[in-house]
């Protein structure tokens, strides 16, 4: 208890009520900003809260971009909150938070329920489904999350540190809902009692790497994946010491883009399957051995699984086994496996290959109009240690995954969820997290338009985003890749004066509408140094115009 | 199979695909068009409908606006659909969803899936969780909807008749999932078997009705109660039918505004407990006996429980159900009910009592800053007959609830649910589903911002509603009933340039901004000539002025 405002003493034990409890154990985790909309059921939550010393209440426009925006934050910190009001508030943020269950960030979602007393007497409240049922909405939440519980001040000690364990272990979203009376009740105290955690079965880890060492022994050149989980589960540090140890080359899949420093000497690349560079996969696809941290299969990840791995080949980490050729080896902790690796003193001699950059520059025509070509090139120039970039889905996520990126960049997309609308509020939330750092958002018209509003967030925070968009007028990427039909009308969307928008939002900031080169060269310039939010709209004419990896997806859909 | 385009025939056989089959059965029930928004799991489904004849796409800004607009569409139409992608697009959804259960709207949702080949290999596939399961989110769907089906060739003619059967008996929303590649495979012709559906029972009729007959005859003076159900399951002519022949005054909940002719001679007004008239809540509760129809005896729509009604004396009349005093009498229709009340000949000689109407017009000063008392008088006048009338959850769901509506007003409000922002998006779907009736909104600056987006499908679509924005700068009901804290900062929002909206949208509309009770005559007049949308932001500058029902709504929650 680090902050006793809320406490009082009864004889001699000290009384903490719920609410004061519940904050406490966010800050210890290093939570100081809770994301959410009001709404009456969480009043007392957020009546708590804005009294409450070291943590902020940070208002969205709406429950999903706070959700999104959570996400983002937890990306950038590790870990997050988020308080919405009951049936109506917590039902919009669950997009946002299966989101987070399907890319590993933990959220602790809170919700702000009806008094303990009506639920008890079944009453028709608003915010229900006028039933007496006020299970209803936690049992939305039980398929989306990976703990939820119904709070109270007899189980508050256990069901709070459980779920924030849970979180944390499994990077999962959880879900809490508190009876908005119970908020300021006393907790009964309790000595807290955590699930257990997984540990390495040693027996098991030395089977593992008996056979993993066989595979590196017998390889003539061993390559090094690295993915999603590995960022999530940090393991980047070990991951990084164990590459530099053995020496092997570094590729990255697309959902673990910015896991691997980028300018390090062993990185090689993004290993895109078909539509990534072809010099990088054909040098991982013909490595006799491959050893991967937190790969996911998916579909998105692998290029639509034209990625040709080898299983037999493979050493194939995961955050709790290890999966080497067909045999899997559970109970085995990552960590484990990675030191227990480095212990082998394994050493490739062979050079680490250098592969050309995708987006070099070439002399370009300043007054030519822009095209993937061209503002590839600017964006990966422009790009400085330490930025957060955040990238939409759609065009932009294909297209950044090629960019190389400085060294210290946090890289934030949802490259498995693929929830568009999703980048801007996490703008917001990684805003936020990171008042210090500059953040740079790219995103498509198309995306934009369904989280719009919480550019006013960003504005009413101070937040000082650069953010692009990209208006090529609609869904072009559902345009693009639906390869069956042409000029679907339901793929168009209004076009909107995107610069306009902060005005509207009753704000200002630097805005610019480019079309050719130079014109975004000088956008770039003066938004770098106007010290607000900016808003680049880069217009694009040609509806086929596409990022390299884009062109070769709609040619493997064509066939 | 009223369109067979999409059809073959085979041997003597003719093929219908799953698609065509799907559209047909939603044109059959008066759908002429579907909202929702585009996502690569739906292409199939609306490539086929943007070639189906007879319904058209209607492309949101995002799901859970295209929800809130089907649901607008519904109250208007009947019923409606919506199309969402997998995970991202129908999780976005689940909050209007779930308030189309609350509300009873019927609402078929159909996502479509990733390919069936996929699902049976369980890979991992963008917006899943990654963890090979396909059924999660129809299990999230499962507690808010009244039916769940996964569509397949083999089912279709069983599960889509079902599920929009059921939608329709239930007044609920159901959820259907089809994989993308399924849409165009012929389906397997089989007799339709829909579900039974309840009947009378006629001996359990004539026991209520003796009981009711009783009541009735040994009341001096009855009254009638019209409620949200009445409206949902199409009662209102029965009711007006009966309250004709019995002669009864007639009172409306809340959240049954708008299903009695509010200029009918027999319509006293709206009982709304503590907070309401005051004569009309003691006319109702000194009655002897009750006849409620459709009621729902909810928080907010009885004044916070604080109306008084005797349930000895109240004849409840059910969708499938009669409560009357103790007794329940279970598989009654609600139809048959009234037919046999009617069939008593029963008829109330007392004349029925005129009350005041709360917005009379008095002489105020056109240089007035605009108060409640100053503008409800002046919507009150500006209503036509056959309006659509939107309320947001907020000051205007309790202002214009005493409202005293034309005939043939259909008034929209989200009375149980109160999800706020829920009023712009079902203000397009309204537009959309009634192009030739005006179209009002009255929504309050919070509210607006949630939803904001959907102003530009409005105008992308050329609809043309008048919409009033309540700028009191912030969730000032919030604030307002929040009496336990004072300035709380989490109920402040960004104060936006409303007017400027269409601009950044891209639009043009006709937009006033006023603040005296003659620039709110001016701007009427305007609009009421202006042949476009129109934005009429009223700026209130006294944080605490409110409609009559707030305020005694806030004095009962300070004692």
């Amino acid at each position: 208890m680090s902050n006793n405002r809320e406490s009082s003493v009864v004889g001699n034990e000290v009384q903490v009520v719920l609410g004061e409890y519940l904050f406490d154990c966010l800050k210890n985790e290093g939570i100081t900003e809770i994301f959410g909309v009001p709404g009456d059921f969480n009043f007392s939550l957020l009546d708590h809260l804005e009294k409450y010393e070291g943590i902020n209440f940070v208002n969205g426009r709406n429950e999903l971009n706070s959700g999104y925006a959570a996400d983002g934050y937890a990306r950038v910190k590790g870990i997050a909150a988020l308080i919405t009001t009951f049936g109506v508030g917590e039902l919009s943020a669950c997009n946002a938070i299966a989101g987070s269950n399907s890319e590993h960030v933990p959220v602790i979602h809170i919700v702000g329920a009806p008094p303990s007393i009506d639920q008890q007497e079944h009453k028709l409240m608003h915010h229900t489904l006028m039933d007496g049922n006020f299970d209803t909405f936690r049992k939305v939440y039980e398929p989306i999350t990976a703990y939820t519980a119904k709070v109270t001040p007899e189980n508050a000690m256990l069901e709070i540190p459980t779920a924030i364990h849970i979180a944390k272990e499994k990077k999962k979203p959880v879900y809490l809902v508190i009876a908005d009376d119970l908020v300021m009740k006393p907790i009964v105290m309790r000595k807290p009692m955590l699930p257990k955690s997984p540990v390495t079965n040693p027996k098991t880890l030395q089977a593992a790497l008996a056979h993993a060492k066989q595979l590196l022994e017998s390889s003539e050149q061993s390559v090094f994946l690295v993915d999603v989980k590995m960022m999530r589960f940090h393991l980047q540090q070990d991951a990084l010491a164990l590459a530099e140890a053995m020496n092997l080359p570094v590729a990255s899949m697309m959902f673990g883009k910015g896991g691997f420093d980028e300018s390090h000497p062993n990185f090689i690349g993004m290993y895109a399957g078909q539509f990534g560079s072809d010099a990088v996969r054909s040098f991982v696809e013909s490595a006799q051995c491959v050893i991967s941290i937190g790969l996911v299969w998916a579909d998105s990840n692998t290029a639509k699984f034209s990625a040709m791995l080898d299983p037999l080949k493979l050493v194939d980490i995961q955050p709790d086994k290890v999966k080497i050729g067909q045999a899997e080896y559970r109970n085995v902790l990552a960590q484990d496996m990675i030191k227990a690796l480095k212990s082998l003193g394994f050493k490739q001699e062979e050079p680490i290959p250098k592969f050309p950059l995708p987006y070099t520059e070439e002399k370009q025509n300043p007054e030519g109009l822009l095209s993937a070509q061209s503002y590839y090139p600017r964006i990966q120039q422009m790009l400085k240690v330490n930025d957060i970039v955040i990238g939409e889905t759609g065009s932009f996520f294909y297209g950044l995954s090629q960019i190389r990126l400085p060294r210290g960049v946090t890289y934030i997309t949802q490259g498995g969820w693929q929830s568009i609308g999703y980048a801007t509020p996490s703008t917001f939330g990684a805003c936020i997290a990171a008042p210090e750092r500059r953040v740079l958002l790219f995103t498509g018209d198309g995306s934009l338009q369904l989280t719009a509003q919480e550019i006013s967030s960003m504005l009413a925070n101070d937040c000082k985003p650069i953010i692009f968009v990209l208006n090529n007028c609609g869904y072009t990427i559902e345009k693009y890749l639906n390869v069956k039909t042409e000029n679907q009308l339901y793929n168009q969307i209004p076009n909107w004066e995107y610069t306009k928008l902060p005005e509207a939002f009753g704000e200002s900031a630097f805005t610019a509408v480019v079309k050719t080169n130079k014109e975004l060269d000088d956008a770039i310039k003066q938004a770098e140094g106007a010290n607000k939010l900016c808003i680049i709209e880069m217009i694009i004419n040609n509806p086929l115009d596409a990022p390299e990896y884009m062109v070769k997806m709609r040619e493997y859909l064509k066939r």
